[in-house]
């Protein structure tokens, strides 16, 4: 059974992701849809683009991810499909893949279909190009490839001596700020807006309501409170600069 | 595979949805439950009637519709299938399918089972009602065909020379104020509320927070702001009059 | 078909529940994974052990429960199988299983792994245990039979002549407060903080805004206001003691 998941921000209080649903098992009726999140801030397309790049790789090669945060949706952004490390990624090309581009990826511009809405392009066209890829159909069958497409500066750390100098790129539903320094730089400490936390094994190694860093579990050190939120005690949001040590 | 869709007003804290879907796949083993939303505000039979007409038809014929939002659950109302443009829709009888009904629609009263809890209808009888159409019951198996059913008056649009009075039927999770104006009218104004709203293409023919108007995705105008929310600039709320103007 | 269903505190916002059923699918690849809820509050154990109470047994037996409310991930806790009435449960041994436990149960700890994060063992141990025993695995292939584990004291009715005293166990999306007193007590009225509240057949057996008891879907009574909250009107918190009076 093909997987195909499914990202986007439309919430779960309207029709929108049913339909989506919906017009795919029309064209691929066994297929399995796995919902990642519909609670994408709207238009946050950096947020949406990291939450991509961390959970794509939990899921067999060959899944289709499917991902529509667009508020280009009905304008000139085009509508692709990405081949990279394996999995296929349908949305629009407006950065959202920012993070999944390799050098060997390769991308295409869906056909445009003759007949679809110019504000529901999840379900008119995206959807049933992930439902043509589930049943088999090739890239090539469903667009042109080409060679430019949209991609965002990825955030990256910069490395003097034993100091990495890094930031906030995600922050989670307990409150854990997820940076961009990753775990095998075997950091002793971060220091952030003045506070100075320890790296230790597990979040309940800190006492309560004491910041920790940790190793997170997508390769990535992540500032934690056990049994708290370090959004709240740092007051952190995406993109706070980040200080990693090494003792 | 047969699919069953599923709405209701239960919310996604507790348990309710899940212990429907068990009770599900305990008749029928390898149907497929789609969730359309749970989040309908509690007994709002209004906003669930217009969501089930603007997605039901996305799903393939055969497909079975639970819908569960029932007030009067343990009393008087009659738990109905209705046979409709090729769907099932199983639920409670106080008005939820009002957009569905056709004058060919077949409207059964399920047969009462023994032992009911008096809340929890959707475990009880709704849910084991679907999963006995995904096996292939027939509705005159499950229940007794009736002639009369509760049903409350969609709103109309009225027409005077290129003037269209409507109203806003529903306003989803970004905003957008959807009409019950078809796109077909091919307007090329709406009023509400003392705005002269211009119909353009798409959702980003607009300037950054400028109200515009658009042929919606299930075939009626609505009203967004690009990348910003009608419904606060309007302050808009379901029920509100508009008028469509052709030039 | 074998059925995992998932209950966490994750929230839906991240990619956290969709890494698990990921890895999921890589082991059990026709496994149908059903969400109960990922709106535990964070690290609330007590109320996640009641859910599971209530919703296990409208699953199949061989259903395989996946549960992971867990603080104390990455520290001493033990990852646990019970085999329990016919269902498996996988999670942390703190407590979550605690309304499960039968004298009949066997609980296992689960094999340590080689590698795993120190924060994420829903996806790199309890996920894939799930799965395992979904292919057809045996708990003692997995694990090692123990005799102790993690259990919290179930709150117990004390019965006087008539009189029940019990407890809110539970508050659900709709307000209504349910008790730890049997349906089959066959009460008149239930007495809470001040209020005399009579059983009623169903929710819409009382007047508006009327608070009113009826004998709840899972076997408790509850105490309900016809399409209003009584949590707002008892401004009720679990814990809060009643009393169940027989005429």
């Amino acid at each position: 059974m093909k997987t195909i998941t499914f990202t986007s921000d439309f919430g779960t209080n309207d029709w929108f992701t049913a339909a989506v649903k919906g017009e795919i098992i029309k064209i691929a009726g066994d297929v399995r849809v796995i919902d990642i999140t519909h609670s994408i801030a709207p238009f946050d397309i950096r947020g949406a683009a990291f939450l991509l790049y961390a959970v794509y790789n939990n899921f067999p090669k060959g899944t289709i991810h499917l991902a529509v945060i667009d508020p280009g949706v009905g304008g000139q952004r085009k509508p692709i499909i990405v081949d990279s490390s394996g999995h296929y990624f349908v949305g629009p090309d407006n950065g959202l893949f920012s993070y999944i581009y390799t050098p060997e990826s390769e991308v295409y511009v869906i056909n445009a279909s003759e007949a679809t809405s110019q504000t529901f392009h999840a379900r008119d066209i995206f959807g049933p190009t992930a439902a043509h890829l589930a049943n088999g159909a090739l890239p090539e069958q469903l667009g042109k490839k080409v060679l430019d497409h949209e991609r965002f500066d990825v955030p990256r750390v910069k490395k003097q001596g034993d100091r990495y100098r890094g930031e906030i790129v995600y922050i989670d539903h307990f409150g854990n700020c997820i940076t961009n320094v990753q775990n095998h730089a075997e950091l002793s400490e971060i220091c952030v807006s003045g506070h100075h936390i320890s790296v230790k094994e597990s979040y309940g190694d800190g006492q309560a309501n004491e910041l920790v860093c940790v190793k997170g579990s997508i390769g990535y050190y992540e500032i934690a409170v056990y049994r708290g939120s370090a959004r709240e005690q740092l007051q952190a949001r995406v993109g706070m600069s980040i200080d990693g040590v090494k003792s």
